[in-house]
């Protein structure tokens, strides 16, 4: 930390965190927002979870507060995955005063921490008193938000697609552990966020020494029954080995 | 950003960034520090090149700044990875009073967005003029810091094994296009901090299809002469395949 070059450049950034979590609902990747009130309009307003940092708190415990108070979830595992800090954050007057009103607080610059989780969209998603001012938004068709949420969902979205890369074997974790080839392609069409060709996946699939073929069909469909899959994970890790392990 | 509980929690936090260099040097895992002058003490004292923000920049425009008015370096690829914000981060009134003295503000509480990059050490790593203020220091033998900087170090550290854990293939970029079994050894046991059992590594090795052995071996050694071995980027790719290329 070298010495502020003269006076001018003394100014305090007020500190934020905001949680994108992010889950499929029918079919399309969705993301968790919370109404907000805005002064003299009728119309619904949303945001991202967040709040800026209290006093005694760590960024960590003002993410899970943020996320408990708004959907009463406390065992949904949290990751940071970046901080946004631009000055243009609050290049948009409307979200400043919508910010003081809330906050009481004179606001110039917030530098937010963002944390990002994958859920499963489910019943227990939210507390059931909470559940009126919460929607799941598709990342596609977002509503207008304040500041750079979108930016910020935006950014969390390549932060699964790069996960995914690295490491594809955790789509598995939100399937069921029978699948379908239709499935398995729909996962990696919401996370691409991108058509891809039935007979190319197919081939892929089988390049995939890890995805399993079962005796298994599906039942009570009224299409033709297709097969179902299994992840074998040994295979798997064994693929993916690296010099950890050693 | 929920309503403030009470004035109690209004607080003004100060934003920093600070840089982790990591590189190897004589074997060891080292970390760039430049040298800090703290007031009657003869003693030389060192922390992570790092600033406050500035009222108009950006966060990565404050770490490229911070990055170059330490080592005059601009090309250095820095990736932020993490943020730090525990209350716990002032608690030694000995470093908040030195950074009252350098930076003439109040401080009461700091956040840091911390960036990290992998260098290669050599000649062209720092300015000429700055080079006796600046350090490589063994991240296994570090010298006094201020704040919780080596607990930073230490999670860049995790973060780079995490990053060689998902793709063991960016430890060739660190290497020669031919090297050594002990070269490749060595580079995972300076990433993973242990040794590791030199049979164990070459039957790894052999796994591992994309390390090729070639026909050349060392010349002009005193010992026995090593055989090269290349990576094969190609078979690589296509063994850690995933999705995203259908």
């Amino acid at each position: 930390m070298e010495t502020q070059k003269n006076k001018k450049e003394m100014f305090y950034p007020h500190v934020s965190v905001d949680c994108v979590l992010l889950g499929t609902n029918e079919d399309k990747l969705c993301v968790l927002l919370v109404e907000r009130q805005v002064a003299g309009s009728d119309e619904k307003h949303y945001k991202l979870p967040g709040s800026l940092i209290y006093e005694s708190e760590d960024l960590d415990t003002a993410a899970y507060r943020v996320l408990n108070e708004a959907t009463g979830l406390k065992r949904v595992a949290l990751k940071q995955f970046r901080s946004f800090g631009s000055p243009a954050r609050t290049k948009n007057k409307e979200d400043v005063q919508w910010l003081e009103n809330a906050s009481k607080m004179k606001i110039s610059r917030i530098v937010t921490v963002a944390y990002l989780a994958l859920c499963k969209i489910g019943k227990k998603t939210t507390m059931d008193e909470k559940s009126d001012t919460l929607i799941w938004a598709p990342v596609n068709e977002l509503p207008h938000l304040p500041f750079d949420h979108k930016e910020i969902i935006e950014a969390a979205r390549q932060e699964i697609r790069d996960w995914v890369d690295r490491e594809p074997g955790i789509v598995f974790d939100y399937l069921p552990p029978k699948f379908t080839a239709y499935q398995l392609r729909r996962i990696f069409e919401i996370v691409y966020d991108k058509e891809v060709d039935v007979r190319n996946f197919r081939k892929k699939m089988s390049t995939m020494e890890y995805i399993v073929q079962t005796d298994e069909t599906e039942t009570g469909v009224n299409h033709r029954a297709a097969r179902y899959f299994r992840f074998d994970r040994i295979k798997y890790n064994k693929l993916h080995s690296n010099f950890n392990k050693i």
